[in-house]
């Protein structure tokens, strides 16, 4: 397969990527790395990265920002931040990528935990996480061809202990290789609709 | 207690807000009629409506829109129609009403079952319903003073059966005294936090 992997040199995009890697075709696309060059957040930079690989299988997106802060600190601007990137950015990447994937093509997005199990601070990306749940169960009765969409949502990942654990008090953190699985589901198995969570409890 | 009811004159609207009438002092806030004009998708006009009303116990919103259109047809401003207006003008009735609740003051949102069972045309609304669940979840952590925040979601409602049948093929409509009591849930009792689900199944 041909696999466009959307924020794949990040935390967990570096992992998933590598594994890929060793089975299909990997084009890695970032801001400012990566095969392609892509920000999410501009849906003419989305067209422009679909026009650059030519027809593809499978587009992993994990890769999206939202800004974390108290509720009462949160501006307008700061929530439009989160709904532009991780949100917006995800459904375009899916609006657009629709008309550029091979007939029984796939999307895998991103969320987390947070839809489920908000932590303080988290009223914007639990917000866009969630959006995305139900936007892809929406969608994955309408997408054509054959084409499958899923999203991954974990929990505490190893590879972020260091940067998040003081805001995910007594969570588990979640083993890379199950987090890898989770995308593997998604690409190489015949689901779609399906929220697939990479937790079993907080 | 005085409740605000934004969207108090529509369809569910005006069956919950004759409900609360009988025991409680309510004022109904609505685009084009009610007793206190306002447009959830402009934080302005929320802004006024709140300094009109003074200090309050309950907001109950059950209104904002979002567009119903096949996925392959929607353009990116069409997804923000809902975003601006059922997400952030919901999200805005919040984050500028927790300055002018009473102590033990409640907010109840509105979403309904497509959160959870999309049906065809949905992308959009499902997207919206969705994030308010996971914002509801994440908002009660914060907000203070005793503040409570719950989502009420409903199925197909008796009142919209005429206008919504067609596309919620095999749904079983839900009384308007179940869809009522969901309000009375969310405002008189003392959860938190609470998607409160009026559907047993689709």
């Amino acid at each position: 397969m041909k696999i466009i992997i959307v924020g794949g040199n990040g935390t967990i995009g570096k992992k998933v990527s590598s594994h890929f890697a060793k089975k299909h075709e990997v084009i890695i696309g970032g801001r400012n790395s990566g095969d392609v060059k892509i920000d999410i957040a501009d849906s003419k930079s989305i067209e422009a990265m679909y026009e650059s690989t030519g027809k593809i299988d499978a587009v992993v997106c994990i890769a999206g920002e939202a800004k974390w802060a108290a509720l009462d600190s949160m501006t307008e601007e700061d929530f439009y931040i989160g709904l532009k990137s991780k949100l917006m950015g995800q459904v375009n990447l899916v609006q657009i990528g629709q008309h550029h994937l091979n007939t029984g093509g796939s999307f895998t997005l991103t969320t987390g935990i947070l839809a489920d199990h908000p932590v303080l601070l988290t009223t914007s990306p639990a917000m866009v996480n969630g959006g995305i749940h139900s936007f892809v169960k929406a969608a994955s009765l309408e997408l054509r061809y054959g084409i499958r969409i899923n999203v991954v949502s974990s929990g505490l990942v190893e590879d972020a202990i260091d940067k998040y654990e003081t805001y995910f008090p007594g969570h588990n953190p979640i083993p890379m290789t199950k987090v890898i699985n989770g995308y593997v589901k998604s690409v190489e198995g015949a689901g779609t609709g399906e929220i697939i969570r990479m937790y079993d409890n907080c």
